[in-house]
């Protein structure tokens, strides 16, 4: 498995069965490059030395002491013969791979430049992607960095689109971009006559979902602190309890809020890395919720393309992420 | 929250709401008792004295280091009035507690003895029940440490039972006490025309489960190779995957099998707590899997009715427990 593995062979040189990129810039994990960014003391020279000490010697980027990875951007160059009539990518295609640079064959020639705004590392390289590996196309009406946004979270805003009906109550906890996204998604699902309630922490964010229209309830409140939270949702909800409760939020200790805000018939989408499993589970016991209760996966099919109709459709939902990233 | 309370009030005298206990015996859990035998080199009456004195002090069971506390055996003395008309309970039924001793006051009056075979410790103590805590009644048809070990794992067969259909391939990984009870019970279910398999890594206990006939195709494979076991696993199936597995495996590292041989519109159960909620996340998004991956949960409505269940009505199931858990 590439993802364990500590040196991928990286040579240019692709199978029938795989795609090889033409990469225009690396897009580490906000985890590896923040601490690559603090070992260089923010030195851009350093930091390229470290880039490219790294890839030289594993074949691949994964940060030696996070183990994280992250995306890149590119062009397809060439596609393996045996793909070519089973995938609708063509030669030249925009692309962001959506699998883990950890699993990734790299090979540079040069790093152009590094954005410590952006956090993207612009090289000469070239990348091997396998069969199995997954990508998606940049959409040519969005963009980029907006793109790029969406895509890192849009297994979220999907999970809500396959499971999310007409008259449900949906909980959204946390409300950064996966947040934001499934709020707007979860708001045409349950309409006409279900309801949307957000549960945010910080006060300006609470705001600026108000501002969106993508809740008929915002809560205020600290999902580390069960029974206040809880407290403050069956005041607004008059103990109405969530058909299907998604926790977005990137701090340990929410699972207790999420399993007390859910139905026993409910389900739980934990779409968040921070979730502690025997956590989840002892606490549903010790109060004998039978919730089922789901591990996040950023995986679902056409989930881009989910999360890319959600702005397209959405004014507001579109300027928000607008003014938050573009550069 | 009384899990997270450093001490519990442990008065013995209970609110409408409440249930108080007899307590006969304490069952710490393996982990709380094998690091206070470990400790007290294996001296009962050392062991004695620390039991006490974590009781004394904290008012409730919960193993200072380890964070674990275990269950408790005993009689019903009095029963709340608000309480009366809404439970089966009766004052005399002898019942085991499903919830953590973590979270249930206890007051200790003297310590019998310690049984460093069957781990209990035996008591003259008193503990209370709140009215969600949850507690089953012993049958009186089954031998005890039959039912307690039967207890201790019921909430993997009741999801069997939830959700295993007719027709279906289901996929057990480990057949220790969890594994042995969700074979049987899918074996049951998925019949005349579906398949159980189960995956298991001792070859002697291969054998017991090919005798217990509860599994069409037993694989000796260790789930912590995922492409060796896998490939096992297809060879024996063509290919064909899991319409549901269960995950009952104490180590680490099983996630990638277990999600391996697994359809997409599958659903996988991880019982064990040795699961790791992000390697299963990546794991299933590194190979583009949007299989269903449900957190497990050890409550679910009648779960140990479902337990007994089993082995009440399967005379080889029942031996083996019977040969195991006899003292």
């Amino acid at each position: 498995m590439p993802q364990a593995a500590e040196r991928l062979d990286n040579h240019p040189e692709i199978f029938s069965n795989e795609i090889l990129i033409d990469v225009i810039a690396l897009q580490p994990t906000a985890t590896a490059f923040s601490r690559i960014k603090t070992e260089c003391g923010g030195d851009v020279e350093k930091m390229k030395k470290e880039f490219m000490n790294i890839v030289q010697h594993a074949g691949k980027f994964q940060c030696p002491v996070t183990r994280s990875g992250g995306i890149l951007i590119g062009r397809i160059k060439e596609i393996g013969s045996d793909l070519a009539d089973h995938t609708e990518a063509k030669v030249g295609d925009k692309i962001a791979t959506l699998v883990s640079l950890s699993l990734t064959p790299l090979k540079i020639y040069s790093i152009e430049d590094i954005s410590l705004e952006t956090e993207q590392v612009f090289v000469k390289a070239e990348a091997i992607l396998f069969e199995s590996g997954i990508y998606a196309k940049l959409p040519s009406d969005l963009d980029e960095n907006i793109s790029l946004a969406l895509m890192d979270v849009a297994g979220a805003p999907a999970q809500v689109a396959a499971n999310v009906k007409t008259g449900d109550t949906v909980v959204v906890i946390g409300a950064g971009k996966a947040g934001i996204l499934s709020l707007a998604e979860a708001k045409k699902r349950v309409a006409p006559s279900g309801k949307v309630i957000c549960m945010e922490y910080d006060g300006q964010q609470c705001k600026t979902v108000r501002k969106l229209g993508i809740a008929d309830h915002v809560i205020q409140a600290n999902a580390q602190s069960p029974v206040e939270a809880f407290g403050k949702y069956n005041k607004v909800m008059n103990g109405k309890l969530a058909d299907f409760t998604v926790n977005t939020v990137n701090v340990p200790d929410t699972e207790l809020t999420t399993i007390l805000t859910t139905k026993n018939e409910g389900l739980i989408y934990f779409f968040s890395m921070s979730t502690n499993f025997v956590k989840a589970s002892l606490g549903a016991e010790g109060i004998k919720k039978y919730t089922r209760m789901m591990i996040g996966n950023g995986y679902y099919p056409n989930h881009t393309e989910i999360a890319f109709s959600i702005v397209r459709n959405h004014q507001k939902v579109k300027n928000y992420f607008a003014a938050k990233y573009t550069k």
